[in-house]
């Protein structure tokens, strides 16, 4: 039995994905009403409840998590154990916003301007270095655009600075990207490695909306780079399962923007548009065994449920177009679901974006 | 909720398909090892146990069977409660051989020939009917080659029609057939259908081993009689679900053998093999919900496992080969799991099979 930290969708789809393997699943999650619960045994208790863990770990073969705010101590405490893949300095790096990019600069990657902030007189000093505009972001805890700010002048940084809680900070160069790209990568035990093709990410309000894959246009020479920045992340960790790094892309440049350790929201599409969805080859990698092929199917768009459950009949009537539903109640901003478009050819994949556009509810019109 | 009858294999999958969907399910079976149990809600409970049904049937919005040999009796008693499909019409026409191919003939669908045998006098005159070789069958609770038996002789005839406890039987003609061919045919609850390719089939010791996906060089006129063949039958048992028939080829003919009012084992390819599974496809189907797409995705093969639990490491490392294990103990003639090997070209295929087929334990030699 595998034991998963956290109740989430991610947590749901590695579960639907492991069970054609014969695999079995055990959930730990603060809340009771997880949506993964739905498909397998979930504990409730908080990841910090050492008795929790204690019998959430009892009988567990080996523990991967798939929420990265889960607190490193208590994946090190499981790790004393059992197994705990990817390894908790991955969760650790990925926690802590100058680490991860201080990492990443480490292994020769390319990332935007950063600077610490812990205070007004550091500020000062990262707005000297990294120039107007500027984002200031928590160090930990942010994610979906949250605990984060576009400064423009120096007197809004200070006025985030305040609002953010003044210290613990990093400050960030503003990159005018001309997209955002993302890279599943996945390593095995035995250190082999797999790529799936790049995925263009488009966000608004801070929250991925939609993913196209393979990103159009992304050139062979831009894949390479990729995967060789993922390479080195992936070995200087010992790393096994799957890892996302996400980038900005500046003409053939990559800047690195943040990774997860665990399988992303950028890779729901490989379950149709891919020859193994990210989730089996995040389990299959896990267990030693062989990764499945990371080949696209055709053309594939994902486009995510934000806080609104579409009518079902409508997205279902569109060719190619397959919906998930993650069960859980929708409330403003929550990924409740998502669809993914696979269609053979772009052309194809366009017109049926266009239908899926006219569903009520789903707006697609997404900022780049 | 949905309720399946039934907690094999056919009803694991059910589930799995439909959870992206937002559906949950309840099973019920009289065995508390049923396989289905690891996925969903078990009830364990006789299927002619009203008190079980009655349980069974609480709370649920409909119901459906994975298993044909549910008496009809529960299926008429739950259908006075609540919407049951596949119809139970359709489960009471399969259940019985005579009536099946009866039904069928008067659809004006060509059969081999047959005749009802209820002692020796019919066992003579059918022979005169039908010649040697022939097949004696019993009418009802056959499945996988069993209660029937090839007959060369008179006497061997005679000794077959004790051995099959002499009367409620059926004689078929032996049709030397080229191959053998399945359709999978989906009927939506507002009476639309979708048809899969025609599938090819290989038995061995009556079961089914393989099958490949399309069919290879079924013409579209074949695929066209089928199609019409199944059309009449959907439309007759005012039918909503997946349908599977299956059919002896001769030359560009085809000679109905049998139905099963359910999701069937030749249908498995589609999980990876075609845009919409048959198992999600039965679902949309008995939902009200828009069919899906049944285009075929490349080519596929599926290999049964039966009896036998083959290394995983040397099943996955096969390129394309996706994995299904049931959850089941291992015993021999039993249908464990399957292996689909979905490629781009008949010719990937083949050559994928010959590496399956060098995994231990795979032994891909099959009767054609
Ligand atoms: N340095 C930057 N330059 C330009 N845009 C940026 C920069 N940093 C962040 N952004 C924009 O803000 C979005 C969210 O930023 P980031 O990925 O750091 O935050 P997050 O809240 O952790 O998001 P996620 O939910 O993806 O983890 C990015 O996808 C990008 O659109
Ligand atoms: N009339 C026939 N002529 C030639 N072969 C036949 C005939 N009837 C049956 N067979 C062979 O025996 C196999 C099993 O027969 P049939 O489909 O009637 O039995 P079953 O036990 O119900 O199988 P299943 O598990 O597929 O339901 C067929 O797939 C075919 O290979």
């Amino acid at each position: 039995m595998i034991g998963i930290l956290g109740g989430g969708q991610l947590g749901r789809m590695l579960a639907l994905a492991g069970y054609p393997l014969g695999l079995s699943f055990r959930f730990l999650d603060p809340s009771p009403e997880a949506c993964a619960g739905q498909v397998g045994a979930l504990l409730v208790g908080g990841f910090l409840d050492e008795k929790a863990l204690s019998r959430f770990a009892e009988g567990l073969d080996l523990i991967t998590y798939e929420f990265e705010n889960v607190p490193v101590e208590a994946a090190r405490l499981l790790a004393e154990r059992l197994p705990v893949y990817p390894p908790p300095l991955a969760l650790e790096v990925a926690q802590d916003r100058l680490r991860e990019k201080a990492f990443f600069q480490g292994l020769g990657v390319p990332t935007p301007p950063f600077y610490p902030v812990d205070g007004l007189r550091d500020l000062e000093e990262a707005l000297g270095r990294v120039g107007l505009p500027a984002l200031l972001k928590t160090r930990r805890g942010g994610y979906d655009g949250k605990g984060q700010a576009l400064v423009r002048t120096p007197e809004e940084a200070e006025k985030a600075l305040r609002a953010l809680g003044g210290k613990g900070l990093i400050l960030e160069g503003f990159v005018p990207f001309d997209r955002e790209v993302s890279l599943l990568a996945v390593r095995g035990r035995a250190g082999e490695v797999a790529f799936y093709p790049l995925v263009e990410n488009r966000h608004r309000e801070g929250i991925l909306r939609l993913s196209l894959a393979p990103a159009p246009g992304a050139s062979p020479e831009l894949q390479k780079k990729a995967e060789g920045y993922a390479r080195r992340a992936l070995e200087a960790l010992d790393y096994v399962g799957v890892l996302a790094l996400e980038f900005f892309q500046v003409g053939e440049e990559l800047l690195f923007n943040e990774m997860a350790p665990r399988v992303h929201n950028s890779g729901h599409w490989t379950i149709e548009g891919a020859e193994t969805s990210q989730f089996e080859n995040h389990l299959r990698a896990l267990l030693g065994l062989p990764l499945g092929s990371t080949a696209p199917r055709g053309h594939s768009a994902m486009v995510n449920l934000i806080g609104l459950k579409p009518p079902f009949p409508e997205v279902l009537k569109v060719e190619g177009a397959h919906l998930h539903w993650y069960g859980k109640a929708v409330r403003p901003g929550r990924k409740v679901g998502h669809i993914t478009l696979r269609r053979d050819t772009p052309e194809a994949l366009q017109e049926g974006l266009e239908a899926l556009s006219r569903v009520p509810g789903l707006s697609l019109e997404v900022r780049r």
